[in-house]
């Protein structure tokens, strides 16, 4: 039969394969809709414009991110199977934009799969930032808390099927309430739909560093598949969103001033201590 | 090249075609994503259940439609090229959850295409109806209205092209400027992506006798498409949704006693007129 | 100073009291925007009307509500500070056209406090609903059930804290991660705003018999909310959507046969099981 | 009677007065919600924090500006009354989370009011910019333009009342379908409420000198009355938002080089045209 929609290659390579992401989570790809000419043409409609060569279409596709413009960056959607832990699930459901269905615990029983973080995943609270991971406990620390997390989860599954009653059927609760041991570890799963535009945000948000490690992973393992799936839309949104910075206000003034050869004084700027850090970081690089 | 999406051949016919509407609109299906079984299959993830028969999915289709399961009928996506008069796109973007890439008239020059309606719609003032259309004119009044449209929008676009100074360079207005002299019965155009859950919202309400007559002429368009491309979904909205009839808790009061065997006087039961009127319509037929 | 905006007395009352739910859950109104009045001023905008009669505001109402209006119901606010377990959050999340900020297990300790289901909540797997809870369990079973999940939740809570190395400083682990031990009846609390539109379809789906209880009895409270807060409207609502029927297109054609005095066996009518049972209990209650 | 809510008493002085936009909109406030605290209360409550210091308060908002948070800024709401032309509502209904009510042309008569740009924003087409508005016409030629634009619009609205039949009763066509006719110019008016979030998007598009001359004008309008409402939080709008650069990743990589003393050729940078302009207006100003 003939397929006259636009079809990527790579996708389709997609549509088959699991992508592991954590110790039992998954990414697979369900479907999708559209490539980069998809947003090429819905721009050139905005524009009135016909078809043009692949430079244009690339440099076009840069200017339309470059300028914020996000519409037609909407006009591509995709499909995700996702497996993923109920504390990671509910960081990623605050991306309102997007369509889900959710495995439900009121229906059928949840499996026993639970997260437990590798080793090197085993952080002390960060000094710094108040809500990040600092650096990992030494070996036996990590070995102690792996083995807290293990014995909490296991604990917790025994007393949810000792409350649903399998084998006994004595006390048979109700399968929506006896969930409510399991511990924010255990693995959920969900159909996730969104559009491309949305799901570059998502990306913006959650590959940052002060995204959590675990929604972090899966936020890698996505932005490969946008990569082969839209390349230059994901380059042009490496470029200008997420490897850019935002120069404020007061960060401009001063910017011009040392470009003018005028010596500034960054540490009493007036800037906020984030924002300075910020530009040290990606202005004037230690090696300097 | 194997493609493992879902394919519907229904739709991959449609991607050739374009269906006319009104005297110079168009609806042509761009792409589209899923089918009736992708309603089914993320209901099942919900349900933490696999594969079923064919006579199961329909009956899940039915039922998700009945009980008001609106996400996994979200699953579905369709994108349409859309030829419309400017009043026309005027109602329908208030359809919010969708995505629009529209023609800019800042950008290009619109076409001289104006939407001139046929003699049998150019109906008079509905007395009953503030917001509706009655019956309509009598040919001559018809033929009278028609070349004042007619009239008018073309006087409109002659001005356009002079503002634009076509020609002439003389004046050479802006075209952001300019277009604002055109009637709003000039055509405009867009791309515009809908998942299926509320694709059918725009039919429920678009398909209605108090929508206007233009509009509802897309809405037919479009509903045709969907039926061919989900058939089970389609069947299933029109029976819970598009001709269900609601009660209010009167109404339900009353027609319980109705079936009770009690003789009920409907012209003074307290219902609002109109309910009163919809449900004479849809339980009391005239030829009764 | 002089307040201009809509006061709504008993809303102004409600803004210093705290609502319990179950046992250690609140509801709390922050701030509210409009009343009733502002209902009515959005459709006479549309309408190019002015001010009427109290009694013409109320049909306004009503009829807005009946067909499906909705943008004039959008122009009501209100801002609500609820306390919650996390289960209960999670399916509360799944309404979008809201805006939240929840309490942060990345930032800040949990409280100690989970919810343990009174006695008689305490119910049994339905056999007839697969997401439902029947029936109580018996005095023994619940005693037995409510210790499970007393202990289950008390031992997770030490193991957090164990985590977090109150007192020890030896463990220390990252706050995000350790949270992850507790269990889905732990409290978390937000802010949660909406418009009075999507509240309502909110209510519509949370007061239903087969939402969850525990949801329901947030549901419930903040229907008497809305009540006091709106009355015109949510008289109309639960006349025009919580407790109307609604009648598929088949259901239509049998009660018009029965109507004009046929006789229509419901049993084998071809209605799917659970639309039959609505209809019964609805339109042909027992007594009769 | 008390009032419990945040008043801001520069909106309630708002609330009596009329904002001129254009020759015949205007911008008035119907109601808000929320102040400056409203958004470091709900940011607090998600980190599990109580009351500060006003100085913390403004750190704070301005954290949540610069790192691009969104949902505190959520928890203020605004309503406004505007009275705009038809072509500028075509461009602001695109901005979807919003509520709307607009004047309805299918239930009632327009008004004779048309815009007609002042001689000073008479613009050509811009030569470098395809969707822009270059230098004003000179004198004749703004008033020639005028005059057009007055004559055009004039005769759209005789055939509009021609059409309505006013007076003559003869035609009476429905207004739904006479209204076609009217020009793009005319006006039209809505209740809008928004955000403060969404309303701060609109604001960083609308505000742009790449934004229609005409929508500016009700964005300017708007800012000031934000400014009243909550200034700390616009404050920090201009600093992080408004007034920021967006620095791209080989922008970065090139300004890095520079700032570390070598010469770096922007001209032949191999960035985008657009891009290396921005940078020169605002980093290395003509006066250097």
């Amino acid at each position: 039969m003939v397929v006259r929609r636009p079809v990527v290659p790579f996708m389709e390579e997609m549509l088959g394969s699991v992508h592991e992401v954590l110790d039992h989570g998954f990414v697979r790809v369900v479907d999708y809709m559209g490539d980069d000419t998809s947003v090429v043409q819905a721009a050139r409609v905005s524009r009135g414009e016909g078809k043009k060569s692949p430079d244009e279409d690339r440099a076009l596709i840069r200017y339309l991110m470059r300028h914020g413009h996000t519409s037609p960056f909407e006009m591509c959607e995709i499909k995700l199977h996702v497996r993923l832990p109920i504390f990671v699930a509910r960081q990623w459901v605050r991306h309102r934009t997007a369509s889900i269905n959710e495995f439900s615990g009121r229906y059928s029983v949840l499996s026993p799969d639970f997260y437990l973080p590798e080793p090197g995943a085993v952080g002390r609270q960060s000094p710094s930032m108040r809500q990040g991971r600092g650096e990992a406990l030494e070996s036996a620390g990590a070995d102690s808390v792996r083995a807290a997390i293990g014995n909490a989860s296991e604990a917790a599954y025994a007393t949810y099927q000792q409350l649903l009653g399998e084998g006994s059927a004595e006390t048979g609760l109700a399968r929506e309430l006896a969930r409510a041991v399991l511990t924010l570890n255990y693995y959920t799963e969900w159909y996730w739909k969104i559009d491309l535009h949305n799901l570059l945000h998502f990306l913006d948000l959650r590959l940052r560093s002060d995204a959590q490690l675990e929604i972090r992973e899966y936020a890698r393992v996505i932005a490969r598949i946008v990569q082969g799936w839209v390349p230059v839309t994901f380059e042009a949104f490496v470029d200008y969103k997420l490897d850019a910075v935002s120069l404020s206000k007061p960060a401009v003034a001063l910017l011009r001033r040392s470009l003018a050869g005028e010596s500034v004084d960054w540490e009493n700027s007036g800037l906020s201590e984030s924002e300075r850090r910020e530009l040290e970081e990606r202005l004037f690089p230690p090696s300097r």
